[in-house]
């Protein structure tokens, strides 16, 4: 899966530079910012998919992290330009899995796993994926 | 006013530790972080004088930050409990400044004076400071 | 392991409070903050463990993060107490595991495991747990 | 000044995008990012004039804020697009100030005057602003 990505076959890509405040006193980016970034991610998904985030919520729904997995390959520094690719692992009723691999050059800093859960924006139960989300989002599933 | 404050004649008192992901690639805490630990005294500052920040809501008003100056003089390191003093420099029609000291033991690191302006929680405007929240701000006035 | 932690019985707690800019637009606490807390967290374990971050330091190791698991159950909320336990899921002989639950009250909120990997603080090559930090952390195995 | 920026006259520009994690639950930019904004647009000052921050501290110093002024106009917005033009307001002997205004199409939401005291990197001293640097920041003061 990471070959495929690396191979620019990934649905969705996105660069963002390291700020000099997102770094730690070791040097190198604070873990937590790669969470952080995961959700810049996701909104420049939503961008390119729905239009926008408020045309997501304008669906109904919006969505909330049920779990994020993050495994720390080599640290990212000060001015770095990442290059974020990935896409989602299929979806399911109510969730789904958005994979992505942060890489400066061909070196991969991080690769995460977060999933991501559908609630209705008025009682933030789980609601299932409407169908114009459904279709906006198959252009961004991971073959 | 400094040395008011060292002699701990000043109205109002917090202490906080700096976390390691407070702290840039200089290894000292991020100059942004000073502006947060404002944002955490105030809320602090609220809990005495009001019972919570729920309470000072419960009166309509809300507070929005209208100018910050902070004055850096020396760096916060990992770790470091700091010592934040300070109080109201008076009460305006619809805006007060507060007025920190931020310490780490006798040393002075910043200094900090942010106004705030008091808006109405349904309009979004300026708005009188209310009777019940002067009389609670009253003990936290700066002599 | 998770009613083991209800019980009181892990071996580490701390509490922090939920600070405002901790929270998003959706007035929920940024994901990512919890891993910021995780590290918080950590500086702690060191700080009762071994006396302080700079004498784990001083053994001649650091730790990185390796990989970061966090599972998201219940949203937390500005000036929410929380109440973080948990402890060491072994120690192998360069890495180890710090599992974590994270409860407002008796609702969890958050449970995460992080995985350390010990690196010489000179070359930030693997280096095995030193003697003197494996009796530091002895008493915080989860049993 | 404003209006002399406003009309596009002011040395240097850069746009960033609101993350939806720099919003706290007012829904709207917290405080305290507009100054690590601050540091994103020094960055690019210094890739602009030096060619990179590398470049500032190959030259023996480095800077540190030494006072910070914001006036928060009117609130950003998750997703909104800030454009950030500003300059230097002259160069003293060993210290210089960052003029800047943000804003979101011609709403003016904050300015700042931020005092940055140059440095030797090695003791941390007061420096000169080096002859390279100062030829390197001409082009960015407001005239």
């Amino acid at each position: 899966m990471v070959g495929q990505s690396t191979s620019g076959a990934a649905p969705f890509g996105h660069e963002l530079r390291v700020r000099y405040g997102e770094c730690d006193a070791q040097g190198i980016v604070f873990n937590a910012n790669f969470l952080a970034y995961v959700d810049v991610v996701l909104t420049e998904i939503w961008r390119e998919s729905m239009g926008s985030y408020d045309a997501l919520l304008a669906t109904g729904v919006d969505t909330v992290v049920g779990e994020a997995n993050l495994r720390f390959r080599s640290p990212g520094r000060f001015d770095d330009v990442l290059t974020i690719e990935g896409g989602f692992d299929g979806l399911g009723r109510t969730s789904t899995t958005l994979k992505l691999w942060f890489r400066r050059g061909d070196d991969l800093l991080c690769d995460a796993d977060i999933r991501y859960v559908f609630v209705d924006t008025e009682t933030w139960e789980k609601a299932p994926i409407p169908t114009k989300v459904r279709t906006a989002l198959d252009p961004f599933l991971l073959s």
